[in-house]
């Protein structure tokens, strides 16, 4: 595939949604999730594929035969984080129509079903909980909890789906669709520069390191910041501000990452001193016991410092995923069909990493030069999406046909 | 005046604005400021004192001869800070009321009016801009600024008085208001513990520590919590929090006070390195060149800590407000009439420091044991308030009978 026809199609997707303050804002159920939905539709009906919805709000478009058993899934996900970049989930989408016109040319043809799928709701921007659609497929997440669910201004996500005509009364755990999976490969833009320094387009997952996110909450004494002295205060913005460079440290001495990128403080005036402050510390590490040393020392150092101002700290783990390692035998197959890609870890969770424990699963990762996601300025050269196209074209030649 | 007297009255006040999440929420031109303001009128016509607001919503009830001239003027604020103390503003309001009947029971007959006055949003708790009743009156903010000023729901102070049929169109300068008053007194709870150190229940003021608002901008580049490396990122919660503990580290050397109670981040979302953190520095010092040195102190290491982090620091000046040193005659006066009471700074802003500028002012502060301030917890004993009540009495006969 030459870059010209990725553009071509890509060109397609990359006014929905977009931002006047930068980046995307294409959040789950949200009318730029819609104009996401009807674009994937105009693509299989021109593909001639078989489209559907699953019980959960998945997307997904047939290619092959009938697609009860033993399907090559391949695909990712529409919805953005808060201004997020534009290749994020839609390139894994994008990219799957076009391998299947690049099989289609070179007149291959489909043993195995092929279906191109778009999870819903994978950043968790609009519901607070990423991953909703293949959690709940895959009977991780309670239908009743997914249900109640809000986004910023009250609305659940059960209103939200009403407000689209879906039906948010029959999501929960669907084993035989999972069952009728055999495979599963999402294509991603790289979230880092790996693949820059390897110099290579295209690159196969790993594993997914561990990480989670907590909420620090330091309570100390709300006060007058212009009459009380400082021998008298308990500032909890101290042992805050304390826990925000000790992450750092501790990131950094094992190897892992440390982000605190939200803080509150109440009641948040200038001329108060906070009675309370909340900081998330997200953090991610190699394996295990390095995420495990990351945040004993941080809570240790943070307990020290919290005796000083004389403040309370509190943590509450607010989600933990444990290791993810990808299906070995089809990591490396595919590593050694797309002559030998460099094989990465990566410290992103992703749709791949809730499939991975029921289905084999691959990850191709699409070289991201500045290393920039999550963020306006995140992006792939069309040269190297094409490339992508190319390699997601021969796995699922490899897997499927 | 015995504590069960001061308490018959101040029941009268502490139900309103009452905030279910604890603390007061009485914002200038609110229901509860119209609540406070008709206990004013009802306690001013109590007494057959002579009610009246002036072009910049400032309430007045008199006693004595005819006010033009040489009035000796006492009272404070009503409004309050989010989730403030009761009597932060109010308590000077009350006293003045009760100074008065004090006066009467004794006999005494004023020889100059004297005025009780509430001035309006004293705190900035609504609009942002503290002292506009008095600053306005005194020419030093802009009629048109204050007009458009905003609260947090858009709602300008010219749409907000509009509301509650107050004319804002008058607003702006006095100068024969002004002229017209001969001292003003405000009494006040002590916003610390200086006063419960040293054993006496009510104090003069000496002077207002120099104090200003700053708002520190640290930009860096929103990136993935999860995927990019430590060394190539440009995080900006790295610098603010080095700038929260390098505040604390100046001025403590100082002898000053130095806080951060507000910090906002952009995303703001736990799992993206932001791309903008600000963060609000409150600083205050017993001179002007301590409170320079602070801040110089705090900018230099700030973007030391800058250029490893590979971020930027940008400083905004939002308020700078020099030493007020009251009239050191009257101060000297009122410490010898209440019996050699303890003179002392303090580092809060007052209307009594706008009016300093123009008229011969003083200040009188009643304990506070826990030295709480803007906080629910502010308390004073009602013995020390009944003590601060006879001492604005005494000093209103002194200056006025």
């Amino acid at each position: 595939m030459d870059a010209a026809e990725f553009r071509s199609l890509w060109d397609g997707l990359t006014p929905i949604g977009l931002s006047q303050q930068g980046g995307y804002l294409r959040y789950s159920w949200s009318e730029a999730d819609q104009a996401c939905r009807n674009w994937f539709r105009a693509q299989a009906d021109r593909r001639d594929m078989e489209i559907e919805t699953d019980k959960n709000g998945n997307l997904y478009a047939w290619w092959g035969p009938r697609h009860e058993r033993n399907a090559v899934l391949t695909g990712s996900h529409f919805d953005s984080v808060p201004h997020g970049g534009a290749y994020d989930g839609p390139l894994g989408i994008a990219s799957a129509f076009l391998a299947i016109d690049v099989l289609r040319e070179a007149g291959a043809k489909p043993r195995r079903p092929i279906g191109v799928v778009a999870f819903t709701e994978e950043e968790g921007g609009r519901f607070g909980v990423p991953c909703v659609g293949s959690r709940l497929m895959t009977g991780a997440l309670d239908p009743d909890r997914a249900r109640g669910l809000t986004d910023a201004d009250g609305i659940t996500l059960a209103e939200a789906m009403d407000a689209t005509a879906a039906d948010p009364t029959i999501l929960g755990a669907d084993p035989e669709r999972l069952d009728g999976i055999g495979a599963f490969v999402e294509l991603h833009i790289e979230q880092g520069r790996a693949l820059d320094g390897a110099d290579a387009p295209v690159g196969v997952a790993s594993a997914i390191w561990p990480h989670g996110r907590w909420r620090f909450t330091f309570t100390g004494e709300a006060n007058h910041a212009g009459t009380t002295l400082l021998a008298d205060r308990c500032d909890p913005m101290l042992t805050a501000a304390f826990m925000v460079l000790a992450a750092r440290k501790e990131a950094r001495i094992v190897g892992g990452l440390a982000t605190v990128g939200r803080v509150e403080s109440d009641p948040g005036a200038a001329n108060v001193i906070p009675g309370t402050v909340r900081a998330w510390l997200d953090a991610r590490a190699p394996d295990q016991a390095d995420l495990d040393q990351i945040l004993e020392g941080v809570q240790s150092k943070v307990n020290e410092r919290a005796e000083r101002d004389r403040t309370q700290v509190s943590v509450t783990a607010e989600s933990e995923t444990p290791l993810v390692d990808f299906d070995g035998g089809l990591r490396d197959r595919l590593a050694a069909l797309l002559g030998s890609a460099p094989v990465l870890p990566t410290g992103a969770g992703h749709d791949a990493a809730i499939l991975a424990a029921h289905v084999p699963t691959a990850m191709l990762f699409v070289r991201n030069r500045t290393g920039v996601s999550h963020a306006p300025g995140e992006r792939a050269d069309d040269e190297d999406c094409a490339a992508g196209v190319d390699a997601l074209a021969a796995v699922l030649r490899e897997l499927a046909c």
